[in-house]
């Protein structure tokens, strides 16, 4: 990522109404998790609060939850590290989505569910059309899961 | 697995009350999936008929549901293979029960919201507390992911 880009707002604010019904991350869906990619410096984050529901065992969040924002999370990323190599804000130009090709997740340690997560991203590589994005997800404190997504940018 | 185990019944009717709060596979998780797993044959097999709102893009399934339905179907196969290799029928003996280490899904094509997922699962590796499964998700007859999940046993 080259340029500075300086935006507040998510990537996911800016993507187009037509790519916002995702369920992870879309502004759209009434139902989903709405989750939020910021840039911050190099990295990208997300914080989300686990329901009460999103249970593995009482007292601790589900794989899949954790799956589905480190998926969000690095496509989001994926979307911002254009932005930074075009120097473009979120928003301003042709639309910037990525979907997901393969996600691999190591989980660490039992997430509790009573902490809001927060999931940091870095771009480990980009080529042209692919961005592959390492992330961990923390809970108070404590680096619970890693993740690495490979993400394929849309041809719009 | 070796043995012949007959169970109509899904693996996760049989987990233990306390290890039954997960939102994929919990029967006793009222907001949850209520994902249940069978046997069948040397395979296993789980059903998920997606949400309306569970999209990526309107018409496909956001790839966060697919981890968690490949998550939960890789852990019940797991204890499906223990019941196997042990001969024993789920909820008669000790609670067979297995979380995840690491979980990857390849995207292979966007899935179908308007079909009845089918995953079906294989033991690639076990032994003694750890089971490597691998998954196939299908909708409409098409393979549209593939996981690969290593599954750690609870000790009880």
């Amino acid at each position: 990522m080259s340029q500075d880009v300086t935006s507040q707002d998510a990537v996911q604010d800016h993507y187009l109404p037509s790519d916002s019904w995702c369920f992870g991350c879309g502004r759209l869906n009434e139902h989903g998790l709405h989750l939020r990619t910021f840039l911050e410096g190099d990295e990208t984050v997300t914080h989300f609060a686990p329901r009460p529901h999103d249970t593995a065992k009482p007292g601790s969040v589900y794989g899949g939850l954790i799956a589905s924002v480190i998926d969000c999370h690095s496509n989001g990323t994926a979307a911002w590290a254009v932005h930074r190599e075009e120097g473009t804000e979120p928003g301003s130009g042709p639309s910037v989505r990525f979907v997901t090709a393969a996600l691999h997740v190591d989980y660490l340690l039992p997430t509790p569910i009573n902490e809001t997560l927060e999931v940091r991203g870095r771009v480990k590589e980009m080529s042209a059309r692919k961005v592959i994005v390492a992330s961990t997800l923390s809970a108070g404190g404590e680096v619970c899961a890693r993740g690495e997504v490979v993400c394929v940018r849309l041809r719009t």
